[in-house]
């Protein structure tokens, strides 16, 4: 099982895993699982393509995700122990492997350190994409931040101290970025002097050099 | 525990992650753990940031991470089974939290609910990290990915059809996405007409294109 989710694991897990996996074939176009039915276990595309969509109201497709081979699918709604969001359905002739919820929580109380080394697979994988996420947004987010600052204090009756009217999570998603990585360009804004945070007030220190970082021809970092 | 690893998690599974934590103060400068130690448990930071580094061999510090408020530290090894990799230092005074590894692993075995969520958590965490690393590849990865292909066949000859020489996750990384977006992007380039993907071997159809994109005056998406 070379996927990804289990990427890293002991072979001995691995095989514990293989134990309660079953394998299905599906034809292109036919349905895999539907909205609103019980998550009683998820999948993984060995060989194929998988299409989740849903229907709008309108009665038009709306296609969420593309999950290609190797990926996994349908495991957020197991592992949170909802009902499945969206519809499945195979794009071409496909191979899926399909583990079942039941056997896979009876086989982590049992083996705790499966449970555990799926844990540290995920918690690695977010250090890693959160560090390019950190990479990717250092070129523009600082812009995108110092323009949202400007415009909120000459919103905000051009005062120098400035209140957000969002939360930090939400901010970060508007500028195109993760809360993290808005927390150290805050610090770094920060210790740069340009601006003094306390908690959702923020005064601006240096306006100037703002605009310089806003319009592209300064960097903070 | 408002803690990004922990939100949305049911208050009752809240209240077991707590039973088992304990909190503590660290003064400024003063070591949470050493690289090398047993990883016997994780930390939060309720209040305070911790520096993450290694001691180079040449004697220089070098800092991997620095850790804010409500973020997680040493989750990794923990869950792995693995010693500590670097030290942990507190950077102010600061209020941590800590999670027994024992203590964890008893928890998840009593009530795998508890692991099932946190996987849940992680794994809707890494969907939304990786949709965001692909709006924000989508602008230079194609234009980077067609440089590359037409400096490779190039360097292979000046032939249309040429081998990759690293993995497409080794590739993914030099071209500052994910292995999911690469192959997203390749199936797109495959759609328009301008290669054909067999395996690490790649044909060239459209080096035009291939080149408009390359130097940002065309869009593959």
């Amino acid at each position: 099982m070379n996927v990804p989710l289990f990427k890293g694991l002991p072979s001995t897990q691995i095989e514990q895993l293989a134990s309660i996996a079953s394998y299905k074939a599906y034809r292109k176009g036919e349905r895999v699982f539907s909205e609103g039915e019980e998550a009683s276990g998820f999948y993984v595309v060995i060989f194929g393509r998988v299409k989740i969509a849903k229907l709008a109201p309108d009665g038009k497709e709306q296609i969420l995700h593309i999950i290609q081979m190797q990926e996994p699918f349908g495991e957020v709604a197991v592992f949170a122990g909802e009902r499945f969001p969206a519809n499945a359905e195979a794009m071409e002739d496909s191979r899926i492997l399909f583990l079942e919820r039941d056997a896979f929580i009876r086989l982590i109380r049992k083996e705790p350190s499966v449970a555990m080394n799926m844990l540290a697979l995920l918690s690695r994988r977010l250090r890693q994409f959160s560090s390019l996420i950190e990479n990717l947004s250092l070129k523009d987010v600082p812009a995108r931040l110092s323009s949202y600052l400007l415009y909120m204090s000459q919103y905000q009756g051009d005062s120098n101290l400035l209140e957000l009217d969002v939360s930090k999570t939400l901010l970060a998603n508007s500028l195109g970025t993760i809360p993290e990585t808005l927390s150290r360009i805050l610090a770094k804004m920060t210790q740069g002097g340009l601006i003094e945070v306390d908690g959702r007030r923020i005064r601006l220190l240096n306006r100037r050099v703002l605009e310089d970082v806003a319009a592209g021809r300064r960097t903070v970092m």
